[in-house]
């Protein structure tokens, strides 16, 4: 049975998130996981640039099939953190769109349903659901590292073969 | 006396326009104005790497020594416009920073002002605007080519010799 690994990467503008995992039947394994950092006294572009160039190395090392995303959401109470989230959002899109890697985007919502049952779970609920599903002697940190393993997971109980889902629309 | 090449764009998940000016001393010349349009029917990863792969021809053909846009805003009527319009923006800044060519914002007040005299100048002055200052035969269209025109002409008359700009902070 072929492995499909599924890349969940969760943006930010001073963190962000990203998770491997590999699916096997239906069984997922994590691979690596962790978070890239912007230089908080850098520019825009070069915070941006920086984001891009970590996760271009990453999807390198690993080939993934499928990159898995938040929805775009529709609304924000801080209209500017939601941009320029928009700006790193974009980046990594292009990185996946370069290795014609599909994005699959998912609502917070079917998540947190898909994780724990639950559409409105707590973050404490969604580390230790996530903790449980790779036995992981701690729950998962920094917040980042766990929404990124968490849409990752999302995409990996969802997709089927990577067949039914369109790729991203919006 | 050395040209300045100046590239000016106007981020949209439809159409991103752009215009390339040189600076020579205090004389602005237009080199190269278009859009690029996206395939309305394309997922967004591949619409942004169209947007992408455009634009850093255009880089690759000028080699401008600037990159002027519009400030992110703070404000949006239409929050989910905003962050998509963030994700195009995102790349833009990212094909400028990857050939290491300092990116410039300005407010649209600002833009305004500079080139018509008035914070609050409408369209068509802003247009006319443009149209004196290249002595254009027709008012410049499509809206967001003008938009492109209007945010290069600003960056030109601002810089002097490109020093006194510290490049896009957030």
């Amino acid at each position: 049975m072929e492995k499909t690994i599924i890349l969940g990467v969760d943006p930010g503008i001073n963190t962000t998130g990203y998770a491997v995992l590999g699916k096997k039947g239906s069984q997922l394994q994590l691979l690596e996981g962790g978070v890239i950092r912007g230089k908080s006294k850098e520019t825009l572009p070069l915070r941006i640039y920086e984001i891009y160039r970590n996760l271009k190395e990453i999807i390198e090392t690993w080939s993934p099939q499928a990159m898995a995303l938040e929805e775009v959401y529709s609304h924000y109470e801080r209209p500017k953190t939601a941009i320029l989230m928009g700006h790193v959002r974009g980046v990594i899109c292009l990185s996946a769109a370069e290795k014609a890697i599909p994005v699959y985007s998912y609502s917070a919502t079917t998540v947190k349903k898909t994780i724990t049952g639950s559409g409105r779970a707590s973050k404490q609920q969604m580390q230790r659901a996530i903790q449980l599903e790779f036995r992981l002697e701690r729950l998962p940190e920094p917040p980042d590292l766990a929404d990124a393993l968490a849409i990752a997971i999302c995409h990996g109980y969802h997709c089927r073969g990577l067949g039914p889902f369109p790729g991203e629309k919006f």
